[in-house]
């Protein structure tokens, strides 16, 4: 993906990156009850130039005033819909280990519109169970599950030996997205998004920090 | 973090962002025996332009030949250093839940030099055990555990209401980096490397990839 349409112009990879940063600050904001911020609070918040922020939020035509600032819920709204958080995406989970765990007693997901609907493992020791109300499926289950049942994300927590084979049977299954836990490189067919969650990739990028500045101990 | 000085040169952050995927894709061809590697085969694994690859990589003065491409070892190798792969860091993980047992039972840290010394949680119930032989310790032992031991990075696996307050603890025990889980923007000293890691932020991203393409079920 290198951009997208929004009315007639075309909006960057970098910006579209940072719109869940901005949803969040503003979330934040209007937890606070706070109505307006300038570009400069928002911009110093971001850790980015308030020149930035203005030009980011521009692309989308411009949701600030001049001396006034931006009001926090209609930006948080509009970057919201830009994002598609206006709709709601049924979510499953494979794999119900630690981190098919964690995810799945994430508070947060649920209140931005994704909705966890269920959990598939290979272990019956699993199976049947209940996890934050949640129920846990065999992975044998999975494909009639998802012929009597709407699901649009799959969340992959599973060995990345596993992953490209059970993201095949998904897209078979009609999925629209995959996150992806797993570290490898999935193959699947275009129209099936992916986004890849590299814990590996981000460790790597504290230990490069580190090292800049002197090293470990 | 605008870049970093390797030589003579100024290397710009995203080719920074790219060094852990380099070394990745690398890691894979080095245990598929794989010795060599074009310009243009890196490029298309990692879905970039060869062009991009060879500008990439010139940046650190020039690894590849004409006509033989890349050394994957050699290549390997030398990113690693770049990335501080070449030294061990030790990590402690505060938060022994769902995603703190996660990151403790993950194959691949301790590969990569990340050695796992200790888990911490205010749960007695967890205090003392072991998970992936790696102790549990009470939250309260924290700072004298941290007096006596070495500990370059702390995995922040615990509730955002906490996670300020546990990272300025951290930092007056001299850790040099967190690897944030929390969803909250840490305020630290400049010494303290954070590196984020943001679950819903991604799941937007997603969101977003789907709606453009046509949106949920």
């Amino acid at each position: 993906m290198d951009g997208f349409e929004e009315g007639k112009k075309k909006i960057s990879e970098a910006v579209i990156r940072r719109l869940p940063r901005y949803y969040r600050f503003l979330s934040e904001l209007q937890g606070r009850n706070v109505e307006r911020i300038s570009s400069k609070e928002l911009s110093r918040s971001m850790g980015i130039t308030a020149s930035q922020v203005r030009q980011d939020l521009n692309q989308f035509g411009g949701f600030g005033q001049q001396g006034y600032g931006y009001n926090v819920d209609y930006l948080r709204r509009e970057i919201g819909r830009i994002l598609g958080l206006n709709q709601t995406y049924t979510m499953i989970i494979i794999g119900a280990g630690n981190l098919g765990r964690a995810i799945c007693n994430h508070q947060n997901f649920d209140r931005r519109g994704f909705h966890i609907a269920a959990l598939f493992d290979i272990d019956p020791k699993m199976t049947g169970k209940e996890i934050n109300r949640v129920p846990v499926y065999s992975m044998d289950f999975l494909e009639t599950y998802l012929r009597e049942n709407r699901a649009d994300i799959a969340a992959l927590c599973i060995p990345s030996s596993r992953a490209q084979e059970v993201a095949m049977l998904l897209c078979g299954c009609g999925i629209k997205g995959l996150w992806n836990f797993s570290s490898i490189e999935l193959r699947v067919p275009e129209q099936v998004k992916v986004e890849n969650v590299r814990l590996t990739e981000s460790l790597m990028t504290l230990s490069f920090a580190i090292k800049e500045a002197g090293g470990p101990q």
